[in-house]
């Protein structure tokens, strides 16, 4: 009949058909897997926390540890693992009536399943951010904010992809990729340190959020734009602009579209009177431009983000802010976690030979990341009294678009494992170093121009 | 590398790596699921909320016009059906780059996610039924209300069980199935009804309630013994009560070591300072539980439904269950959408001669499942002043766990066809019954004993 239910499999097993008996084993493997991944984002998060470092850093790193670096609770058949290598399955044999026979399809079908919810984790994600970002105050914070923004992805990424190509000799695209990746800066990370260091408010506070929140749509933009060029395998310039072209389209489409679309979509919610009518109108439309993102050889993030761009211009957005958060807290740490399991930290041994390049790539990224990030003050035109230097530091903290950048290179080959492992390793150092570097840099002097002190603490 | 995104896939499509390029489809075909689920529950949620119907059964009947009986746009691989079935499917071959040699592999995979998500979603309903439920509260309305529980349980699953062998001749295992499914009272759509009417803390609307929460525990444990039954394929008291024994002592284990296990999970959480820690602590506490039930040869369900039972005893019941909402927002309706899509209404098509037994089964339980629930008002000892029609009328509306009992019943074989689609229609009748029904007699007289009236609306 169906598979909707585990029960039932067990008796057609009994009935003599052995592959639906899988059905609620799978299950099993599904809940187990849950709780390994659950476990690892909570414990790494705490204690990130108490390490006064963010704690989707401790999500990561919770990862690599049940992941196939340490513990391989959490492998998946996608990376070439069997079910001989999960540990999950090892259990499962013990606890249940799971053989060595059935195993094989209980470990691909249980490894599919997370993957796809790892990959609705990441789709939420964008959506939140989306939902976060705010259009409007990037323009009131004005021109300062983009020239921060647009010299804080432009340098780091030709620094980047120039330095790989010319003193690692790492083929293009590769390089692309890795350039790529050292663009955007994390809002969340950024924002939480500021709060913690009561900065948030302060005329450097703002221009950091406002050119954060601008960081996140270009590093979509270069996200969606190196996807593609991934796809094709090659650097057309024709094809870039028709990319960028098309990427600036979707997003502006969507946005243009999303003015009209959004009041009327307000208008059915306020029309509907069934539970959860606010958050499933709005995942119906954020599912449904991430479709058209996914088939018009974008990346589906870019429609989730865009929709919830939209929908952060309407009068829904703090109720719909309210509930996606535990949505978010369900599904986001499948995505992090997913990506700190499948990071093969053996390739950054250095006992091992072939591995010294990965090292030192590691080092000359954290290097760019660092530089890169820190000229941006500097670049901020005006004679005012601004701590340039603060506004730099505050871009460093890469986050959760720099391990996107990583895992969407690694899933598409794009990045041997050295070079994923040092974008990683970049993304970690970067968020290590700049909460005590704000905090040197913001005590040098007080507070240039303070705002009124902004009370909401932003979520990470 | 791996399947994470979706991307990639392409690339390594590029590389002639044909079934890695599935995973960018089978996430398009996940994504145009999702909207297809969301959309039919909305559609057929607000349809029924303004025809004064509860909102679960218009999900159910939403499920049915996009399922395999109607538009077939949401089919499954378990249930026989291949990519040439799925609309969904010929969508993607129409505005992707699917083609028919890897539809099939996308198709199976789609709909294993899809058939995953809804087992999560009925596991997630479960823990939000025992979030929602309160054992302290049916002691206090005391043994009235077990007596309409324990007699509106007994006497349907009775009639209903022998009315099948002796009258329809059906064998005993989908008979008890089907009495099994005549038993429990939806606790949501009572409730809400008697809010309707505004007769919730009527002492009548108490005993219902009270009544209804034990029904839910009764009908758990039902389920398990029955779904425990089917798998073994025969019926050995000693198996049944050693079934009773270890689905009570489950729960009671669960129950007494959730005592314990509840204040060191609070203050777990009390200590932790990330995002939301309340709801994955108590997640991760509800997986186990539905684990260690699902290997212990119980359902996963029992396990959510005990983790909820202990958390609603916590301080932190208000919060979780706050939380829990979108949460359940996004899977619940998976699960009912999914039974709904599954059931083949040309079963009861009268035209065909062999269907006209499951008219004939769909009438019979129907008469049962109202007499059963009738006659518990009169079961009530004391010579108070009750309306105990109204008592009994209030019983009628079966809901979630008879559609569980439904998919439960299908999937695993031991209800045919016809039986499957009789509880359902079964399910939807009374529910469509009752409202009317407890207007006409409580109507009949004024309101014996009320209480305050309870401002709180609860959810359906």
């Amino acid at each position: 009949m169906s598979l909707l239910f585990s029960i039932p499999f067990q008796f057609l097993a009994v009935a003599a058909e052995t592959e639906a008996a899988d059905s609620s084993l799978v299950l099993a493997g599904i809940l187990l897997s849950l709780v390994v991944v659950y476990f690892a984002s909570k414990l790494g998060g705490e204690l990130c926390v108490r390490l006064n470092l963010p704690p989707v850093l401790g999500e990561l790193v919770g990862g690599v540890v049940v992941g196939t670096s340490v513990l391989s609770l959490l492998v998946f058949s996608e990376s070439g693992a069997t079910a001989d290598n999960s540990l999950i399955i090892k259990f499962l044999e013990l606890t249940s009536s799971l053989t060595p026979d059935t195993a094989e399809s209980v470990f691909i079908a249980q490894s599919e399943v997370i993957s796809a919810l790892s990959e609705l984790g990441v789709i939420i994600l964008l959506f939140e951010i989306g939902l976060e970002s705010d259009l409007k105050e990037l323009i009131r914070v004005g021109p300062k904010a983009a020239v921060v923004a647009v010299v804080g992805v432009v340098t780091p990424f030709v620094l980047g992809t120039l330095g790989l190509v010319y003193l690692f000799h790492v083929p293009l695209i590769p390089s692309i990729f890795a350039g790529a990746a050292l663009t955007a800066t994390s809002i969340g990370i950024t924002a939480k340190v500021l709060a913690e260091i009561g900065r948030l408010s302060s005329q450097e506070g703002q221009i950091i959020i406002g050119a954060a929140v601008l960081d996140d749509v270009l590093g979509i933009i270069v996200l969606a734009v190196v996807s593609s060029l991934v796809k094709t395998g090659e650097i057309q310039i024709s094809k870039v602009i028709f990319l960028i072209i098309s990427a600036a389209a979707f997003t502006i489409g969507a946005i243009v579209l999303g003015r009209f679309l959004g009041p009327i979509l307000v208008r059915l919610m306020d029309n509907m009177q069934t539970r959860g009518k606010v958050l499933l109108v709005s995942l119906i439309f954020a599912f449904i431009l991430s479709y058209i993102a996914q088939v018009i050889q974008l990346e589906a993030i870019l429609g989730s983000f865009a929709a919830g761009l939209v929908l952060a211009e309407t009068s829904k957005q703090a109720e719909l802010e309210e509930q996606i958060i535990p949505v978010a807290d369900l599904f986001v740490p499948l995505f992090f976690v997913c990506v700190g399991a499948q990071t093969d930290l053996s390739v950054l041994n250095p006992a091992i030979p072939e591995n010294r390049a990965g090292l030192a790539i590691a080092a000359f990224l954290i290097v760019v990341a660092i530089f890169g990030k820190v000229v941006t003050g500097f670049a901020v035109f005006g004679k005012e009294q601004l701590n340039r230097l603060a506004i730099g530091v505050g871009m460093i903290p890469r986050g959760e678009v720099g391990l996107v950048f990583a895992g969407v290179g690694a899933a598409s080959g794009a990045l041997d494992p050295a070079t994923q492992t040092a974008i990683i390793m970049m993304v970690i150092i970067t968020t290590f170093l700049a909460p005590p570097l704000l905090r040197v840099v913001f005590e040098k002097d007080q507070p240039s121009v303070t705002l009124a002190e902004n009370p909401q603490e932003p979520s990470s």
